[in-house]
């Protein structure tokens, strides 16, 4: 089940329910069951080397990942829980402007066996990648794993 | 040469030159060679589940790190680089209140070898571990490997 939620939709979620995505200046560009790609501005996000704050990079992120898993579990039609248990990033070259992170779906296989672990166990594990870019220039590359439990029986 | 910056002044320094450790609340505790510890509230830090984003943990943890090695490296007298080449954090427990990342100084061996290397060769490497607790309460585990790199020479 996927939620179409849209940009907009997903955009006032952040800045409602995960507040600090306001002064990361995070916008939604894509949110589909494929992708998710949120957008910074490198003005807010600044370092004392005039480029893109390491920490900011990270957490726009786990913002992406987060928001992909959110929205191919069915968005606010579900119930159930999404909790981060590690996260790592490569940071490649500096990030001399406004950057993008990129969360693509992992494999068909990947995601049907996580489907099935999600159905079976109540819960279910996942590695997604994030890929930071500047214009064409990939300045980072993240990867955490994330864990969904499926909302308790009423 | 470690320079004794202070607590109000490394804080006003971070506010100015990385300006989202502002909204993230980040407050200094502590500053000095052996120890740096930033404070930061959970309020403007909530996820949608009421705890602390852990974009927000992995980027104070990220500050606590690069502060300790700016000032051991001689505060605004370094006139070089530092680099984050890589960051992990693992989540160990949901933060549910104000948190304090502490990065502690490395071994005197591990520090005397980048020392050494940096005066050599103009460049050298050290990991340094931050640890996130909410009271007495671990609730992440970071790495991040930074770059320090000296200034040419006039």
């Amino acid at each position: 089940m996927t939620a179409h939620l849209g940009s907009a939709r997903l955009e006032r979620y952040l800045h409602e329910h995960i507040p600090i995505s306001r002064p990361l200046g995070v916008r939604v560009v894509a949110a589909g069951a494929d992708v998710v790609r949120l957008a910074a501005p490198l003005e807010p996000n600044l370092n004392h080397r005039q480029t893109a704050f390491g920490g900011s990079l990270s957490a726009v992120a786990i913002l992406a990942a987060w928001s992909w898993l959110y929205l191919r579990l069915g968005g606010p039609g579900f119930g159930g829980r999404i909790v981060i248990q590690n996260h790592s990033v490569e940071y490649l070259a500096p990030a001399e402007g406004d950057f993008v992170a990129t969360c693509a779906a992992p494999g068909d296989e990947l995601w049907t066996r996580f489907e099935r672990a999600l159905e079976r166990r109540g819960r279910a594990r996942v590695t997604l990648d994030v890929e930071v870019h500047v214009g064409g220039l990939l300045v980072a590359r993240c990867r955490g794993r994330y864990v969904a439990l499926r909302a308790a029986a009423p």
